[in-house]
């Protein structure tokens, strides 16, 4: 039984002892050097760009403007908006815009070359933040954008005014704040494009979307599809950020164009913060209603996303956060107001939770307070509203399992919640929040399926390959764990290739907490596939009938006649050389039947939904503001466990970047300007940051996934920004409503406490 | 219609204008060179090597011997005998064989490290050819091989006493003798060998073997078949040699693994003489019974083939000439007696024809004698015999299709054959031969089916994956052609992928004159079932039937409703995104009903056969010996043609060939030593040597094949020794039986002949 058994991911040794090769450790002969020239203006018309003296660098080969490169504007996915260009060639809209790009044989060069092109810029007035933004007479980013609104999204369910106006309602309202993190993965951004004699483009890129990045480079470049392959090596990390294509790709794959060589480009750490994808920043105003006994009645959110200078993925996120968490708990009533801003800021991407760790932070507060009006235990409260199986929730959601009533009675009792509340000491507290994560949601391109080609050797061993990729979460450990436990061969025999759109099938990717389920599944009917063909092939062998076959530990064997046994290799070899036979090569098809998500009307995007709870118990030291946290308890409902060791990894992991955005993390602006661009001086946690986590599983079963399962990767970070906000407000009696929540708020919000006192 | 039409390769460009990148163009950052230490002896014992100087030098990273490599003896499949290591540690057998191998940072450096190694030899006696290798007290190559037989067949059908002793039947004997040429692809044998971390080993060799090269080299280096990928880059022309497992590949992957870089190994043009894999050198002795009306009776073989020093693909091509040119014509009664015999050179490999030339040369000169001795016209007696549609051959072949009387009618027409037999003219004559070319016969391994992949991409573009290599013959014209044909897109808008085992299905390869048949039925099948979900998505998006859809030059519609109609790129993209959609991407597997090769019982191994007339016309200069050919008349018949450029290239270029091997080509042998080795000095021949050839068709449609095609590769070269014969002995009244016929040979005859008169 490989699947449920808590096996180290099958990269480990590789990774640990440093032979993994990433992005940055390609090389090829002949390769030059790739840098990007950025704008030090937030906002400002580009004039000229002069760049003769950097082309007579010895030893710059390149540079390519946003006047060499097709004039295409593009964005992530044709239904959004368009409003980007590789390189920047009308204006910079930030600082840190992408306005030339050179090629060099050494990086030295290459950075030489930035300093050498002349640019003439033509300074604009910028907007960094919404009341800039919105105010009347601001400055625009995009013409075609008036009030600098890059989009909006609003729709009701229900009858959202009639809840509120109802008689004996509870009512709470406010607004939330929440900053912009970086995701911090190891491996910076980074590209190397070639292009084959016969035109066509190779590129390596540290994704985890090559299908759609090909596509999106495809538009870009103006290359048909088919003339765009896209490789994916190794990922040291992305938590969703590396989705989309960003100016350096198709800067590089111009450069490559242009020069003949190969050209790798890598961010510096610098750069992914100047130029990066971090999490978007927001401003939620929300009221919600509930019955006196706690039963929920209606919400109402309006939601700023201040998306920087282009839209990039803020649609997307958009419209999932507008929906967010409607459906953890039972409420007949909803009215979503949502905007996004442009600023003169870099754009915004995708950050392990998409828009729910935000919108919880923000929910989870207002139930802390109906509680604290009704004089009801919060948790009480969640259990009594929480969703259940069978559910279909306001937006038409389908729960086929729901595990969430049971992981907050989880955490309840592991985190002696009852207890210590009845106990209750000065300056320490508990909190408690849940989440709702989707999985395998249909949304973005439509598209929601995926397939895998499993291949059994003539020795045994077996090859998966699949469009979603690893990068660095386990997917291939998971594929590897799947095919072993229906092939019943050794976890070792199996290996897993990366995305590579020559070979691989177009896929979505690793996000939307999809792939255990999606790709899982696909593995697993072409593992299914594989073995009936064993079985089918052994039937040949033996002359028997399939139905006397069966497959353990390896072999294959008639039941009940243990002389007739062969392995799984002495098969296959048998059914490739056999008269009429062939190789033992099978595609497995995934297609749930979910439709596409569209939050305006009742839909059901995703194959399963998660859930999680979690209890925070915190310290809070009155005169330094620090907050201790002495435990922190989840229970997680992501169906069938395929991996303790992952899974618990998973949440572990995400627990930790969640107390990093709840109390430390911070890109900070000041007038537009980055404060810190790096780990240092932007809160950026490390493993002395972690404190006491126990992780617990719910022992729901869903029907869809792989064996049971759901997905867990986006459960851990969600509820910690209410779960510690509740429990600090539980210590020291204030509830901050801004992130993160820093030493210096606490000991500026207990001063002023304590002067109101 | 992409079928039947004349198109240039689709890599004609890119290889004309030197931009298509070979095995030996290829470069990896840290690359080492390597180089194969060449025994000076025909035979020794190895008694000693000693590296240390050689490792010494600066810029030598590793020398590696057979006593570092697995000591695992390999043969080329497992059915054959194995007596090959990757470097010989025992013996040396003969002069050229592989001893050693170093990487060095240069191939300068790497040459003075060969010159470094010093080798303690213990010289043995040698053996050169069939009459010293087969003496009584000779010595022996092979402990285990006694009399130096590395192998026998022998086998009857009919009763061949009883027929030869019939009364009233001309009888005819003779002996034949043919030499070893080399096939003088311009690209010499090359390989490029890295290790990933994991421990696998991916192999670049310009082969056209690429499955079976991954099972011999795993095998050779004792790593299961799943650590080792193949890659074919492109390969500058092979004709049948470039298929089995030389010691630079295990040598090369050895080097790589031990000094952790990657390594490539390229043969030197002398190399190719001294180690490559030739043509074997035969001697035939043949006798034919024929009735008195002509009709053939029965024939009885005994077959000598020189397989040099290891046995390689010997006794696969043992096996094949056994029963070469049985099925040609009519004939109940056979016998066949054949030895392989090692003497101390090169082993030898597969040509174009693969045996066929050669036994070819003796069979047709007995009928022209049969002819002679019947007052017959010697291509009437071909007509009178030749087998037809519907036949099935003395060994079980099934003739669906045959094309051969009309063949030999057309060259008949074409040549004025009839007209310039009765106006004889002194020193010219005309000759005529025929051939039966298998086509895609289950042979080898057993295996004998095909499995492409067919990916429609959003912009309408095809791509096609498939095992079945390119090495210049064409084959992704063809494939390409057959999918722009079943998709109605444009040729151009289809690519086919190069094989890698990582990717493509399991493949034999193009041997056998298999690829159009198999590989092409294979894309046919996948081509199809693309088709089929273009109508598929196409009824989905219109609401119709499939039955009332269709496609025509690259767009799908509704049969008489002109409003509704898309292109292929529009419905491969509604398919990708619409809900429960996706990717346009099948797979063809194609799996003949034929029974494996077995001479010695009755089989049909073959999907198809091919068949070939010819005709050459000579004027020979009694002063000079010097033959001229006036023209060569060819008709072909390989079923359907798809693509008359092709097919017409393939045949002139194999006479050519065949040219070379009658009359000028030899790889000649002196006491042992090689007298040259390269183009110069070997009779090669070259453009200007080429004659007016005719390329005609028979109108035969084959019933199996796609779009009624048949192999046509081979179909060129065997049948011109026998005629080019024919037509001298026709002009100077002498039949030479052993190949090459030189000027000296014609000269030396002709004043035999005078003296004699």
């Amino acid at each position: 039984m490989a699947v449920g058994k808590p096996v180290p991911v099958v990269d480990a040794r590789a990774k640990v002892s440093g032979r993994t090769q990433y992005t940055v450790d390609l090389h090829r002969p002949g390769m030059l050097y790739g840098k990007i020239l950025r704008s030090p203006h937030h906002h400002a018309r580009v004039v000229s760009i002069d760049t003769s003296a950097a082309l007579h660098i010895p030893g710059v080969k390149a540079v390519v403007t946003g006047f060499d490169l097709p004039r295409v504007r593009y964005g992530f996915g044709w239904r959004h908006r368009q409003d980007m260009y590789a390189l920047s060639w009308d204006k910079a809209r930030f600082k840190g815009d992408e306005i030339a790009a050179v090629a060099a044989v050494d990086e030295s060069t290459a950075a030489e070359a930035l300093q050498a092109i002349v640019v003439e810029y033509e300074p604009l007035p910028p907007v960094f933040d919404f009341d800039a933004a919105l105010a009347g007479d601001a400055p625009l980013l995009h013409d075609d954008a008036p009030g600098n609104i890059a989009g909006t999204l609003a729709f009701s369910k229900g009858d959202v005014d009639a809840a509120f106006a109802e008689p004996d309602v509870v009512v709470v309202e406010g607004t939330y704040e929440t900053q912009r993190v970086h995701q911090c993965y190891m491996e910076p951004m980074g590209c190397l494009a070639e292009w084959s004699p016969d035109g066509r483009l190779t590129m390596y890129i540290g994704s985890m979307n090559t299908s759609g990045i090909r596509w999106m480079l495809a538009n870009s470049l103006e290359l048909p599809i088919s003339r765009v392959r896209v490789v994916q090596p190794n990922v040291g990390g992305s938590f969703g950020s590396k989705v989309t294509n960003a100016g350096l790709y198709p800067a590089t794959a111009w450069l490559a164009k242009v020069t003949g060589r190969p050209v790798r480009t890598v961010y510096t750490r610098e750069e992914e913060y100047f130029a990066g994808r971090p999490r978007v920043n927001n401003r939620i105003w929300l009221k919600t209603a509930a019955r006196r006994d706690g039963s929920l009645l209606a919400r109402e959110v309006k939601l700023l996303n201040d998306v920087g200078a282009y839209v990039e993925m803020a649609a997307a996120m958009l419209e999932v956060m507008s929906h967010r968490s409607d459906s953890l708990y039972r409420i007949p009533n909803i009215r979503f107001d949502g905007r996004m801003v442009y600023t003169n800021k870099s754009p915004i991407g995708a950050y392990r939770g998409f828009g729910n760790p935000q919108m919880t932070f923000a929910y989870e507060e207002q139930l802390d307070r109906i509680a604290r009006e009704l004089d009801m235990d919060p948790l009480e409260l969640r259990l009594k509203n929480a969703s259940r199986q069978g559910d279909v929730s306001v937006h038409g959601w389908e729960l086929k399992s729901c595990g969430y009533p049971q992981a907050l009675e989880i955490v309840r009792e592991r985190s002696g919640w009852v207890q210590k509340r009845a106990e209750r000491r000065p300056f320490r507290g508990l909190g408690v929040a849940g989440t709702i994560h989707e999985g395998d949601d249909r949304h973005s391109t439509g598209f929601a399926g995926s397939e895998a080609t499993l291949e059994i050797f003539e020795d045994g061993r077996v090859s998966i390959t699949s469009g979603e990729g690893e990068f660095g979460q386990g997917a291939h450990t998971t594929f590897a764990q799947i095919a072993a436990e229906v092939l019943t061969v050794p976890l070792e025999d199996v290996s897993v290739r990366f995305p590579d759109t020559d070979i691989s099938a177009y896929a979505l990717g690793p996000w939307g907490s999809r792939i255990t389920i999606s790709g899982g599944n696909a593995v697993r009917y072409a593992a299914e596939a594989a073995r009936n063909q064993l079985l089918e092939e052994a039937a040949v062998m033996w002359d028997v009938r399939t139905e006397n076959l069966g497959i353990a530990e390896g072999r294959v064997f008639v039941e009940g006649d243990p002389e007739r046994s062969s392995t799984v290799a002495e098969v296959a070899k048998a059914a490739l050389y056999r008269l009429n036979g062939g190789v033992i090569r099978t595609v497995g098809k995934e297609e749930p039947s979910t439709s596409m998500m569209n939050p305006e009307i009742q839909s059901n995007p995703c194959s399963a939904y998660s859930f999680a709870a979690q209890v925070a118990e915190v310290t809070v030291d009155p005169d330094t503001g620090r907050v201790t946290i002495e435990g922190i308890w989840t229970a997680n409902d992501c169906g069938r466990v395929l991996n303790p060791l992952m899974a618990d990894a998973q949440v572990e992991a995400s627990v930790l970047q969640g107390i990093g955005f709840t109390l430390s993390e911070h890109m900070e602006y000041r007038r537009g300007h980055l404060r810190e661009a790096g780990f240092l001086g932007t809160g950026t946690p490390n493993v002395y940051d972690m404190p006491p986590v126990e992780v617990r599983y719910t022992d729901t079963h869903d029907p869809y996934g792989p064996y049971g399962a759901k997905g867990v990767a986006e459960l851990g970070q969600p509820p910690i920004p209410a779960a510690l906000a509740g429990a600090i407000e539980d210590a020291i009696g204030v509830r901050f409503t801004r992130l993160p929540i820093t030493p210096e708020d606490i000991v500026r919000a207990l001063q002023k406490k304590e002067d109101q006192a």
